[in-house]
């Protein structure tokens, strides 16, 4: 009996499709024989969709991408500053609201320092932590709204909006998953002497939802103060749970400590399965570097470890994961195409 | 003729009392025979000041404060979790009272690597920038609120203020500031993609004031990636200018990078001239080292080095800089009491 998985494939702007076709050759790979197949529908979105069609997310295209089990995603954009682009917001209006209209609480962000590969920092230690970002509150909510725009009387707000249903959730499945880990350490990051109103609820719920999981310790970290330890003392996070904002803000951080952001993987993961979760690199569209085949798409295969693993096949991710670390172990500063990458990773993972 | 200047200093908590003490000997040392006198009045503030009388700062002390010429502030802050200070925010109660009530819209960060000072980067390059934090604006407003506290039903919102006013009057000074640097670059930090409200009314009053400073060059990052060059390519930036909660969150990480905030001194400055300027180190009042004299004084005695620079004393400013340059080159691995630095210090004032 096979298995068949429905899989919407955004390839996107720039790199996008690029690292994607690696990805899919990865994922045929590590799950050739296995008992499950892979529907695929590529959906055209972006800014290239944008430029054709005026289009960034019409209804329709929300509403098929909905009846898929999960998806895998590129990168999404256009070049900076184009002038073509000024109307259009091609982040909030399909990025974001894909992980706001598809709920993706969990924004799972890990960082490992894999061997062979260079870090910026002189002693980087032993960095092998996990962020759990909130994905559908906080400052990214859209709250905002400006007066007398334009005028020297001017007034632009943003609001982060917190609730105890978004943090109780998000906060419950970073216990898990620090349980779940050998380490079992759990760090709050938040700036609770500032955003006091958003800062008690997060350390009021975590300090709640601790005594269900009496087997992880947990800590306190200011943002300000996490982001001198990431650069001091890595090693010393094992999962960190925080909000969207301090999120975003601490992965690609995160990813720089550990490598680069070229091979930063995540998933926007909606746990309650009601809508298909999302797979994407961290990095974005590098329009510099887009179709000249000299993209990495390593980020691009290990956020497909990370969808096979959300869809309980734990044996297929790991055969990518152990296929991607044998690969960067041996890469040194060789340069080799994408599709050199992903053709070498692949072997691996058949062999 | 003796110029006097009426100094109102905060030494505070924790190490806060005696990194003040050698500050001021550093400040004697480089005022001796200047033609200026500082007429110093200490102000009890911070923890202690709340345990010992309930008050954190009272209408009183802000008003003796406001008929200062300047601030020195060390430290404020008590032991973290002391149940006894649980009602009180000293942070938001003193520290940003006296951001806001005083005005201080620019908060001046500079990082420097110094030579002889090791960074936690492998390769740092040469790490010479200035960040201009706003200071009265943004998600540091205490505009929040929650409704149904500690109910499955809480919703707690914190709202970022910002206003044309208070945004152009801190990017000019950063220009003017770009302006004076021999590099002559600024760089904006916000998330124009995510904070679109905010983000427009920055980027549009950055592109405006630009057109008045045609010899700076400008460019945007956003705030993930401005973590991602601070510990890949620090040597890239010059004048970072940036919204309260950015600037926090950059000035810990560039305090990092540069050496860690033992060595990051920062100004609160009010450019008008209407209230009092504070100068004060990055670092906190670090209760675990308290009261042993083994604090690194160094961060306070810059700050007096730009205290002297705000107050038009730019000959004691070098001499002070030049000291403490001096002296962090030479000073290698030794374990010096806090003392034992600042008389170190002070005695390269005088020579
Ligand atoms: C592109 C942008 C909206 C996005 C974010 O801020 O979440 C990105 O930086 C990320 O981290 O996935
Ligand atoms: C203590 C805290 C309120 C303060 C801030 O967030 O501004 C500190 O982190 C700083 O950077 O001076």
């Amino acid at each position: 009996m096979v298995d068949t998985v429905k899989l919407a494939v955004i390839p996107g702007d720039g790199i996008g499709p690029e690292v994607v076709g690696q990805a899919l050759k990865a994922l045929a790979a590590a799950t050739e024989g296995s008992g499950v197949a892979f529907e695929q529908t590529e959906f055209s979105l972006g800014a290239a969709r944008y430029l054709a069609t005026g289009d960034v997310l019409t209804d329709d295209d929300l509403a098929a991408i909905k009846g898929h089990d999960a998806i895998l995603l590129g990168a999404v954009g256009g070049v900076p500053g184009d002038p073509r682009l000024a109307g259009a917001n091609i982040e909030r209006g399909l990025l974001l609201k894909l992980r706001f209209e598809l709920d993706h609480y969990v924004n799972l962000r890990p960082s490992v320092l894999y061997p062979g590969v260079a870090s910026p920092l002189a002693a980087p230690g032993d960095i092998d932590f996990v962020v759990v970002r909130e994905g559908t509150e906080g400052p990214y909510v859209g709250n905002g709204g400006a007066i007398r725009v334009g005028t020297p009387a001017e007034v632009a707000n943003e609001v982060s909006v917190n609730t105890a249903y978004g943090v109780e959730r998000v906060v419950r499945y970073a216990f898990a998953a620090a349980s779940a880990r050998p380490r079992k350490k759990l760090t709050l990051v938040h700036k609770t002497n500032v955003l006091v109103f958003a800062g008690s609820l997060w350390k009021r719920t975590v300090d709640a939802v601790a005594a269900e999981f009496p087997d992880v310790a947990v800590d306190y970290l200011h943002v300000d103060a996490a982001t001198i330890f990431l650069v001091t003392d890595p090693a010393r996070f094992d999962v960190i749970v925080t909000d969207n904002l301090f999120g975003d803000i601490l992965t690609d951080l995160a990813g720089a400590i550990s490598g680069g952001i070229g091979l930063a993987a995540s998933g926007n993961i909606n746990p309650d399965g009601r809508f298909p979760s999302m797979f994407e690199p961290v990095h974005g569209s590098a329009p510099d570097i887009a179709g000249q085949g000299i993209a990495d798409p390593t980020a691009a295969i290990l956020s497909v470890a990370l969808l096979l693993d959300h869809l309980g096949r734990a044996e297929a991710a790991q055969k990518v994961q152990r296929a991607v670390v044998a690969d960067i172990a041996e890469r040194g500063d060789s340069r080799r195409t994408t599709s050199e990458v992903g053709d070498a990773i692949a072997a691996r993972i058949g062999a």
